[in-house]
């Protein structure tokens, strides 16, 4: 079968562990299958390059942050060549114009665009394994772009669509997707499967194993993925479509600590007063996750919403700007708070289970202040002091009585 | 004018020294030029990435390696940049691909074939300072190559030729081309002007300021050299066609400690024992500098040759495997030789030289053992604990007696 094989920055540290994943590749060579690496760049060179860069400047341009980035994963797959070669290995390393992966023009944050996978093919035909920098691509220019954040699973996806591959393996080092955070959560459980919504959910609430670009792009062409340990040979989790989770109502809980509430007291109770805040909010950056507007009383009504902490400056100098316009009493902002979610594709389907999960905050005595629901997610927010107690009790209500409820 | 200055590895090795040159670069550009920088990878960088590839791989692949080596320069040329950008010069940084470097196949050692100057052109005529990635170029499928020993000195004349540029500065650690090695010459003196085919004498004998290959290109494509010191403001050397060095009949003295002779004692004095010899040495890739063979007698004669020392093993197994065909009696082998050589292009219409040289190597006592002459060189090979002094008497006796001569 055609395999993508992702490994990022841990994996490929050293000598010792690029020759032990050398040696997972060779496996995977030697069974017959054809195979196409994805890497980062090694450990800490990424971090390493940009303290360098900016000891020359504080605010270098982008084009050139690219430039510099661009040779850790390159370094990286030459190495890991290396390391097939000295096991007789047939392979080849390909950086992002060699591997012609086309992207938008955006400096430190582009989109891969198109891959054209000529040489790729060539070099698999030729019986070769094909290593290829992930993380980056080239624009129109035939520049370096780099591609953001979590960026070598969007490369691994992407090259997986394009060449149709069977499988995507994203190894990392964590065996798996759990059903909440084993740091946070006493009782957490490997899945072996979850669904690409579901995964995405998951990402966007904190619990971050996959970047959620490379989700998006999974579902959107149908990729197989599978998370796994580059340390184990555990069996990791299958993110698919319609993927069971077996007889659980949910498939995890999630705890974000990053997270402010802001409370506009006062405010007129007329059409657009919200689009106005909103708007307002967007121009600075500021991304809202959880709005809750309180029924209007006497032409005034509350409304609150939370955001990221590192954005609160931001948005307190928007509400500022826009007082003139909606007319406000005062602002209230609470920083200790977490946002506790449930995420889980059958949740749409089964009344019980909001009943469960507040039985779970209730019986758990915990003070919920905001509560926000999508059809695969239930959120809560609750006081900072209280988001862990709260998701064990949480996790433990579902993982214990799911069946009893579904059947 | 248009400009090409190429610092090597010394002068970028650092954050410090990268500022350095961007201000240098930044005073040329703010003169009114335009301006094309290739750089080396900095200080002991691509060492270590040597090391670094063969604590994975003892032989790895000279491509993989090429592919490697290569980020070396790309690191250089996005810091440059960014020292430039926080100066306020405009520029960008190329790498071979985008700089459209064509080179041959010839992984570790390609050579460069042809450069599309069109993106080049146009980020000169947006008023940017251009910065390209040295060592390296791309060969037909897209794959990077890197060029061999100095071979960011060859990307810059290349660049300087292609471009039709007014100059090309070579900036390196020392400030100039010396009339001989200051370690060995007491008194040796910087040279203002000398002529390519001396530089090319000069380097082929030891005295490497400039690698051969640059200078054969710049020869070639009459490309204004000059090699000068990114530690100082010092003038530098030219090297151009028909420069005048001075009042002086020869340029230079060099010594080359890297001899041995080897002797092979009563050959049959017939046609063809040579050819047979010689062939035989340059199947084992062994380069022959001087040969000296004495006049037959008895149908018997001996030929001697010098040849670097790391290649005497391959040199005799070459001459084991040939007696049968040319019937020798022995050979002799001498480690502990030395060449020592005056280079001038004034010397081959001048009688008076040669008088000059031995007269010298006489008063001073040194035995001869070898002779060689060309056009614009005479060579000896002396007892290599004799080179020094020898080498010293020689450019005593010609830089104090060459303006009585001459005149």
């Amino acid at each position: 079968m055609l395999l993508v094989m992702k490994f990022g920055g841990t994996s490929v540290a050293n000598a010792e562990r690029i020759n032990n994943v050398a040696g997972r590749i060779k496996r995977k060579y030697d069974s017959g299958n054809k195979v196409v690496v994805v890497l980062s760049a090694q450990g800490d060179t990424t971090d390493d390059l940009i303290d360098k860069a900016h000891e020359i400047n504080k605010n270098p341009s982008k084009r050139e942050m690219d430039m510099l980035l661009a040779t850790g994963e390159q370094q990286s797959v030459a190495l890991m060549c290396m390391a097939l070669e000295a096991k007789k290995v047939p392979c080849v390393s390909l950086n992002a114009d060699q591997c012609r992966i086309y992207a938008t023009s955006d400096y430190s944050n582009a989109r891969i665009k198109d891959i054209n996978t000529q040489r790729l093919k060539n070099e698999l035909d030729a019986g070769k394994v094909v290593i290829v920098t992930g993380f980056q691509g080239i624009n129109r220019k035939g520049d370096v772009v780099t591609l953001g954040r979590g960026g070598s699973d969007t490369s691994a996806v992407a090259l997986a669509a394009k060449l149709k591959a069977d499988l995507c393996e994203i190894y990392t080092d964590v065996d798996g997707v759990y059903t909440g955070d084993p740091r946070i959560i006493k009782y957490a459980r490997k899945l072996d499967e979850i669904s690409y919504d579901e995964m995405l959910e998951f990402a966007s609430l904190g619990a971050q194993v996959l970047h959620n670009r490379s989700v998006e792009l999974a579902k959107k062409y149908n990729v197989n993925l599978v998370v796994r340990s580059s340390l184990s040979n555990a069996e990791g989790t299958i993110v698919k479509e319609g993927a069971k989770v077996e007889s659980m109502l949910i498939s995890g809980v999630a705890v974000d600590k990053n997270v402010s509430r802001i409370s506009i007291i006062g405010v007129d109770d007329k059409p657009g007063t919200a689009y106005k805040l909103f708007s307002e909010l967007a121009k600075k950056n500021v991304s809202v996750d959880i709005i809750l507007q309180s029924i209007g009383r006497d032409g005034k009504k509350d409304i609150s919403f939370t955001i990221a902490r590192s954005d609160v400056n931001d948005a307190m100098s928007a509400i500022e700007s826009v007082k003139s316009r909606i007319n406000y009493e005062s602002v209230d902002h609470k920083e200790n708070v977490a946002k506790v979610s449930i995420v889980g594709a059958g949740m749409a389907t089964n009344a019980g289970v909001a009943a469960l999960f507040f039985e779970a905050t209730y019986s758990a005595g915990v003070n919920v202040n905001m509560i926000s629901t999508s059809e695969i997610k239930i959120s809560i927010l609750v006081d900072e002091k209280d988001a862990d107690y709260a998701a064990n009790a949480i996790h433990d209500k579902f993982m214990l009585q799911a069946s009893a409820i579904r059947h």
